[in-house]
């Protein structure tokens, strides 16, 4: 095992700590934290390997033990819902902490329930897909869906600890590992460009799932969002650039269901649409859309999202950066460079939807 | 209208403002706040009469027009779903708020909706009984009941306006109306000798509902509540000193199936059983508990609680007071100063509700 490196994220009442290293699951209650020592487990079928490392790790210390499922469907309040009914039926107390194992909707779902449960209790994050540990468990943003719309309802809740251990993704399916480094890339993007340079430059070996090849991309996005996430916790303009690509992504995936493409892989899409968009508004130049397009191909091909006007835009319209103003344009000035602008057109949007190849 | 009196509450991000005069409420459209200027109005029908003047003052600025149920068994998930759904419905934007014009059930479910509505938008709180105006509606506590407690799930999340207006409990029945003054009572009890004094010389005045002895104590006791709220936004300890009488006060009103006793008289009967641990463990003055327990005689008389062990035992070890080291016992050392002590056994809670009279 090496030595795991250390990222903080947040400040004040919100920091909590990343780590990231091989085989960090099996030394996992070393970094876990909990006021009183007890947890509450979460976890998912899809991440029961990792799960049953944590059982071990913990045993004696598991308060109650829920598997909840990870897909988009279930990420709504009946689930956390039973989460916290077993919470409470176990004796919860304030001075308890949860503890999630699973992709993004575990950690959405019950860092939510964790930030509900007797107005808040602390909670870890052990991601299990690239998307999560890129993404998802970093910053705090917790969750469900409504009939209308991803992530509708929520709260920012950080977590306190966040263990990264890409030994938990190693059973991950190839479409869902590819899928889940689209976010990594996204955050080099808006905010890293010799990490992007670098991550490009190791696309392969990282496809490979080549150790360090992973843990310098993993590990440098995660780096990158914390900076980000630590400056701006509540999503004022600087932490809005982490959206890049999920206007139109999450349009894209509301209106296939959910189940015709992955979030990275919608991201995906949303990021190749934004190009064109921040070529015209943002002077993007034409050799960098084209090194991002060309990462977006090599992790790809994805399915083809739906590009209807009629099937994208009241997704679009309901999207929660919006204000009464106008949708919100997160671009791309160059790469390592975001830039917000205010008030794009929904039809500007719907455009660059109805054109984006890959 | 006599000219409002302005009492700040919290700070920084947590900021807001309570004004308090009578007749408001026909010119709160000055004091509401809403970033969009739009408003989701959530409103019960026990408070009609107050809601339809918001609606007027609020006319062609309302984007959706909710009633709830104002009784404890609607102050659950499923109301806050409704409301969200509501909310969505309507296509509600970050930059819109909430107003909540009610009692305390209203304002806890239509804060908690607020809390999570696209993780946070403003919300102003609009109270229609003497218990809401004088404490549920300060200070950012917001949630809901589970199956085995009250507000088990919830968010700290204050109001950016409170607007109390006396007028606005005019038609409340006698029984809710005293009900509501224990908690500006105990606030006093808590906190401000002076105060606590001032009001027991005016209490036969409060009691039929003369505007200055009113405005003096809900001024007076919101005046305490916005400064121990402001100095500790998230109970540490010295907010834990409002919960007096809360502890066996939830422990009554659960094992009354929550019919049997408001809330207000339920904390009486806690304030009462308080007295006696108070006066063991924090030398609190024979002269005050009577004082006190003069007062609340007065507020009543109150039906008599349930006292039996098994049924007050389960609610009382589930107190989110209590810490997995015990049940936190927030006890009287004077009229105006109370005092925390932690971890007071079970049993001991348990034998003052066996004895307690008023």
């Amino acid at each position: 095992m090496s030595e795991p490196r250390r990222i903080a994220v947040g400040s004040g009442d919100d920091a909590g700590v990343l780590w990231i290293g091989t085989g960090l699951l099996s030394d996992a209650a070393r970094y876990l934290v909990s006021p009183s020592g007890r947890f509450l487990l979460v976890s998912s079928a899809g991440a029961r390997g990792p799960a049953d490392r944590i059982r071990r790790v913990l045993a004696g210390r598991v308060l109650a033990d829920i598997e909840i499922d990870d897909r988009e469907e279930a990420k709504n309040l009946d689930t956390v819902s039973r989460i916290a009914d077993a919470a409470i039926e176990a004796g919860v107390r304030r001075d308890d902490a949860l503890v999630a194992v699973g992709g993004g909707v575990v950690s959405d779902v019950a860092g939510f329930a964790a930030a509900i449960l007797l107005r808040g209790i602390a909670w870890n994050a052990i991601p299990t897909t690239t998307g999560a540990m890129a993404d998802a468990a970093i910053g705090g943003k917790t969750g469900v869906d409504h009939a209308s719309g991803k992530n509708l309802l929520g709260a920012f809740h950080p977590p306190r600890a966040i263990v990264v251990d890409p030994e938990a993704a190693a059973t991950l399916p190839d479409r869902d590992f590819r899928a889940g480094l689209v976010e990594a890339f996204k955050t080099a993007w808006i905010g890293d460009a010799d990490l992007a340079g670098r991550a490009e430059g190791a696309l392969e070996r990282i496809l490979r799932r080549e150790e360090a090849a992973l843990l310098d991309l993993l590990a440098g996005s995660a780096r990158v969002k914390a900076e980000i996430v630590s400056e701006d916790p509540e999503e004022g303009d600087r932490r809005r650039l982490l959206n890049l690509g999920h206007t139109l992504g999450h349009a894209f995936e509301a209106a296939g269901g959910y189940r015709r493409l992955r979030h990275g892989e919608a991201v995906a899409w949303g990021i190749a649409a934004a190009l064109e968009v921040s070529r015209e508004r943002a002077g993007l130049p034409d050799a960098d859309a084209a090194r991002v397009r060309g990462v977006l191909r090599l992790l790809g091909p994805f399915p083809e999202p739906e590009r209807d006007a009629a099937a994208l835009g009241p997704s679009l319209s309901r999207d929660k950066k919006g204000t009464s103003r106008g949708t919100a344009g997160i671009l791309l000035a160059a790469i390592g460079r975001g830039l917000i602008v205010d008030a794009i057109p929904l039809e500007e949007w719907l455009a660059a939807a109805a054109r984006v190849t890959l």
